[in-house]
């Protein structure tokens, strides 16, 4: 039985995996009859005193060649060398299992392609929503469904600063300051409030959901940055508040697909979600609404969804020897 | 490649099941490669006119005995025949899905081990929940977490008349005869005011959840018959919603598991979830909060989940036929 897998980058995501597989070894083994073992942990940097320190490499080279590693995790970040780590690991037939919607976005249907040619999976259930089920309900639970539309909450940066513009009533600028203060939103946070990072997100949610590629440069994106304080003002007012809303839906004339700031009421499910939360709306012609709501980002949630990417490639991995025993 | 099933129990949710696969045949089959043909359904009544009028059948023998049938779906509510005919299904090695609380609740256990000695899948997604994927994410996206507690509006009958009773101050006894007028409850409502409804789905999702059997009758059950014009005021102008919750947690104790009527306030969840829906907010230690809401009855949504077990039962028949597909 295989059960072998390698982390590609330690960074918050990578450490967020590490601590979810160990923190609950027992339970995985209880539920899933083995557990995930880190074989390799691969980043440039020392991690001095760190518990696995001793399984840390430079080469991706020994986990490409190293035929017991079956699954390996790639939460590096950025495009590059992620995308080519990801097809050389699928290649060597090893499932991939990724937060990066970058990557996604940018090189999924290639990487899907390549893993279905090598008999293997390429897994992104944390590249949106974070912790939030959603890609793997779409792919099982949602299979006999025309889905209408596909909505959501998909950046939790800019839900925390539209949220404290209401409460507040302070600009854009400021609580933006403060959500870098709280470590919500990076230094230079045009990916958040621009709706880039949204944008890559529906795009993955709508390809899914749709069974057709959404390419993520066609979206219409707009952020939250040109929303003053008496636009808050006007919509409190009216009892309604700001989200930016990522959307995909069908349309007589196709699939339609935006990302842009909107005023929500009390009857919209996304009117109470507050602060950093994400949420999903997807609307099936038979199931009608089904709402999903969680922590879209952060080491934990996020380490919790790669993780059950992990069990579910591993379980792959090894469908011959646990086919009898049906379990993850 | 096997893709006969039958119905068994032709009313709303059989039907509701009948009308999802029919219906969603195209989208079935361009996301899974295949799609379920029903070859029998089992019924005692006729049904004139209904496009599958051919296909009925009133022996269970011949389902049993037919080797082209993979999967059972068992949707005739009650526990006999029910239990008998989902045992003798699965020890005929077909996989069983099913809507049916009571004899999940009663017989979830003894049915799992049989489908387990037999090779075959007892699936019930929909027993919970309606058309809300929450057993499924159970098992598979939340895995990896230490679940600390479960809990849900359960119950859509209730939670209509719960809303009712707040949106118009009236009674109890005026708000049940106007759920019945809508068919939202029965003309006996005991199993659901009195939260015995809820009671079996709290104890089908603990068990899950924690992976130990929890027997439904040994939950503290409190209904909402109790519950008083004057009670309801009272919450209201403290901002208060009564919800029937359904409750299963850790405790240093062990698990705790109970349904009771309990006053909201607006910071939670379940505060905003009104009428016949339902919702469920998992904990786990690493993912936190995870919420879920959707329509927790109706012969669409119960049916699409039911369908969706189909898929995943006849992939599991299928498996070596599909392996290279990685379908559903």
């Amino acid at each position: 039985m295989k059960t072998q897998i390698a982390i590609c980058g330690y960074g918050t995501v990578g450490q967020g995996v590490r601590r979810v597989l160990t923190e609950n070894r027992k339970e995985i083994e209880e539920r899933c009859g083995f557990s995930p073992e880190i074989a390799y942990i691969l980043d440039l940097r020392d991690f001095r005193g760190d518990p696995f320190e001793d399984r840390l490499v430079r080469d991706f080279t020994e986990i490409e060649n190293d035929p017991d590693v079956a699954v390996v995790v790639e939460t590096m970040g950025g495009l590059h060398p992620a995308f080519e780590f990801t097809a050389r690991a699928l290649r060597a037939g090893k499932s991939v299992v990724t937060s990066n919607k970058a990557v996604v976005a940018e090189y999924g249907r290639e990487l899907l392609s390549i893993a279905e040619e090598s008999g293997v999976l390429y897994l992104f259930e944390a590249s949106c929503g974070g912790g939030i089920p959603i890609i793997r309900p779409l792919r099982t639970s949602l299979c006999t469904e025309r889905i209408d539309s596909i909505s959501g909450i998909l950046n939790g940066t800019t839900n925390y600063i539209l949220t404290r513009m209401a409460e507040e009533m302070v600009p854009y600028e400021q609580a933006l300051a403060e959500a870098q203060a709280k470590g919500y939103a990076e230094k230079d946070p045009t990916a958040d409030v621009e709706g880039y990072d949204a944008c890559r997100k529906i795009a993955i949610l709508g390809s899914i959901a749709f069974g057709t590629y959404i390419d993520y440069r066609t979206v219409p994106t707009e952020g939250i940055t040109k929303i003053t304080v008496e636009d808050i003002w006007d919509a409190v007012r009216k009892g309604e508040k700001y989200r930016l809303i990522a959307e995909a839906k069908q349309t007589p004339e196709g699939i339609s697909v935006s990302v842009a700031p909107r005023r929500v009421s009390e009857s919209s499910p996304f009117y109470s979600v507050n602060g950093v939360f994400n949420a999903i709306l997807v609307h099936g012609n038979m199931v009608g609404d089904v709402f999903f709501a969680g922590q879209g980002a952060g080491m934990d949630a996020t380490g919790s969804a790669v993780s059950s990417d992990v069990l579910e490639a591993l379980a792959y991995a090894n469908r011959n020897e646990i086919r009898s025993e049906k379990k993850c």
